[in-house]
């Protein structure tokens, strides 16, 4: 084949311009991989008239997206806008349904809209890409289904939202606070328009969805992923992390259980030698794990113009080679529904907590931690000038459930003032 | 296409036995992913007595595995026999010749006869896959080669022998020096049947050819590796390089220049908190850079039953799935022959050095140095008890022709006790 493969772009914010700049540098270098030259139809976006640093002259315009995805010029639609409701979906569906090939960036439609959307696709005999959806630049979609397809697949890790590595990264670098870190995010412009999309953990919660959905074989369950965010986390828990040798990440984790489909994104405590606890600042990194190939670890730029241009390029250039699998990996109608396991498995916690001063006190809370079954490995009380004083406590392996028991317990006597943080530590 | 996919597969070493095991523990979740069965019609290894810990009696056997290559019941030759000539590549070609297509781990096959297997391999319409061949499970050629193929590659580095880098590790851990552990090596089981394939970088210059040829787009040519091993490396050189917040690596490092093509594999001093300089063990690591991509860092196990036969069985699924591009990324045709690089770009040096006890011996180092544009950024003496004494000096950026020069100015006045250690310092 050696025909143009020629594309619609929807979306000129940075990596559409990311996309429109690669394909004008390297005409000739994409024409070699892949056989044939890759161009642009047309593009569209909501403001023709601004400058993007970049002459887009001799691309159609379209206002409207949807007109654009149903272009007869069209081969692949390109979805940079983003949003999981409104035109990126409906673009999205027109595309399909006018026979073209879609690739996207657009973690949350997909996590949440991406059964359909699979299906619909399917019907038409087209595929849906979506490399640029997890982890920025790093090719995790492609190494996960293609490159270790041999592998039953037993656990997939992930730090994937920069901004709150970064801000935890800062906190133990800098010794600053969460509250003055995420107000420097702001003005660092990292922040989302909803800064709740990155420290309550939902992009990356997005991206964790994808990630099991092609691990496991599941459809894709964004509404299942237990969330927590960074904002509750001090700095007296990174402190205290770092001096029992660990760091605290905001980590996903998919697993698939016999008591069904763990999917988690939380702060969690990792050893500080382990690659994930040397991941410092905006960079991504996604461990896979499975029966044959034990662990990788792939770490790179997890968002910017140039990485996250890198990934939808991959894709494109795929569809421009003939490349061509099930959008999760498998046929849609094969992806099973799984249930949610309720809890996770069974790991040891972090416990942070005020204690009153008080006779007894820290017996009352061995007692409680005791009667749930929640043993305790190591422990610290710190000296202090307040009226409470601040222990740590390491649990040996238990359930959430029986941490939870014990959080009850703690919070119904009178010697815990407020409440205790409770972190996970991942074995890594 | 639902019709099997149905392999022949040559050498029933650890690495075939792995694959074997794959195939018969996940024949279904293997069908589910490519939409077809995967099977094993026939075997061939020297002797087929030996118990292999699996059920053979299911497939037929070859004792020639060039017989094996052109069976009718054979869609696709799985060549794990090992070795660049001989058997190995008569039935590599063998295959070709009847139509097969060829998925192997033979990595000195391929940078040494590389270009005109690629070229037989286009005549025939068929393909070769070699994801097996270089840093054991991590899925570097796919995603080289596919997932950044949006990228101009500006750089190339590896890990990739798990020996040279146990043995590295092991010294600054233990304290042992480097015979000790080459021996310690050998009663493992870690060293090839040539210790020089592994110590002398042999084994991961093949590997560094090939990353070569598909970054670059240029024709694999192994003899144009400047190759070093890491034999001379004593103890001494580990405590230097820790003390001053390096580690020492087996590395390999391919580079396009405007002086043609660099390949180098050669112990280098890399930041000690990189991840390359985290490395420990038998982990495999590849960086890649590009235009795009700025880095991307993939790690994981370099070799062993299980991640080298999740390589061979990645090929082998994307051969079912209708995935094929041409052997090294673009037609063999294409890949140009670049004259390799006389000289590495400049880079600052560390040098070790026994410094006969006579006076002004410093400053006569000093001078020669200088007097060959090589500049110190560091030097150390320090305290001895024999007659010589152990300088270090880390120098400015410079080439590796000057330092070539100081080396030999060095050689020639009397101060200098034997040859200088000169290794290079990568920036990462």
């Amino acid at each position: 084949m050696t025909e143009p493969l020629r594309l619609g772009i929807a979306g000129l914010g940075t990596v559409g311009i990311g996309v429109v700049k690669i394909i004008r540098r390297h005409a000739a270098l994409l024409e070699a991989r892949t056989g044939r030259p890759v161009m642009i139809s047309a593009v569209s976006a909501r403001d023709a008239g601004k400058d993007r640093g970049v002459s887009l002259t001799d691309y159609a315009w379209e206002t409207d997206p949807v007109a654009l995805a149903v272009r007869d010029d069209v081969d692949v639609f390109v979805e940079l806008m983003g949003g999981h409701e409104g035109a990126a979906k409906a673009a999205t569906e027109a595309a399909l349904s006018a026979g073209k090939d879609v690739v996207t960036a657009n973690k949350a439609l997909l996590a949440i809209h991406g059964q359909p959307l699979a299906e619909q696709a399917e019907r038409a005999g087209r595929v849906i890409r979506f490399e640029a959806a997890v982890a920025g630049g790093i090719p995790v979609i492609k190494s996960l289904t293609e490159g270790l397809a041999g592998n039953e697949i037993t656990r997939v890790m992930g730090v994937m939202n920069g901004t709150c590595n970064f801000i935890l990264t800062q906190m133990q670098a800098t010794g600053q606070g969460y509250n003055a870190l995420f107000e420097e995010c702001g003005r660092l412009g990292y922040l989302e328009a909803d800064p709740n999309l990155d420290v309550g953990g939902i992009d990356a919660g997005h991206k964790l969805a994808l990630l099991a959905s092609i691990a496991f074989g599941t459809r894709p369950a964004f509404e299942d992923v237990q969330l927590e965010g960074i904002q509750r986390i001090q700095l007296a828990d990174i402190n205290a992390a770092a001096d029992m040798g660990y760091r605290i990440k905001l980590l996903g984790v998919a697993q698939r259980t016999a008591r069904g489909l763990e999917q988690r994104m939380s702060p969690c405590l990792v050893p500080a030698n382990s690659p994930l606890g040397q991941l410092e600042g905006g960079t991504n990194m996604v461990v896979i794990e499975g029966d044959s190939i034990e662990q990788v670890v792939l770490r790179g730029p997890g968002a910017g113009e140039g990485p996250t241009a890198s990934a939808v390029m991959g894709d494109v250039l795929d569809l421009a080679r003939g490349l061509r699998i099930a959008t999760f990996g498998q046929p849609a109608a094969t992806l099973q529904e799984v249930p949610a396991a309720q809890t996770g498995l069974p790991a040891p916690f972090y416990l942070r907590m005020g204690l009153l001063d008080k006779p007894g006190a820290l017996a009352k809370v061995a007692t409680v931690l005791g009667d749930a079954g929640v043993s305790i490995d190591r422990m610290r009380q710190y000296g202090h000038s307040e009226p409470t004083a601040p222990v740590l406590i390491v649990t040996h392996k238990c359930t959430r459930a029986a941490l939870d028991a014990a959080l009850d317990g703690l919070a119904a006597t009178d010697v815990v003032d407020g409440t205790p943080v409770a972190l996970r530590i991942e074995e890594v």
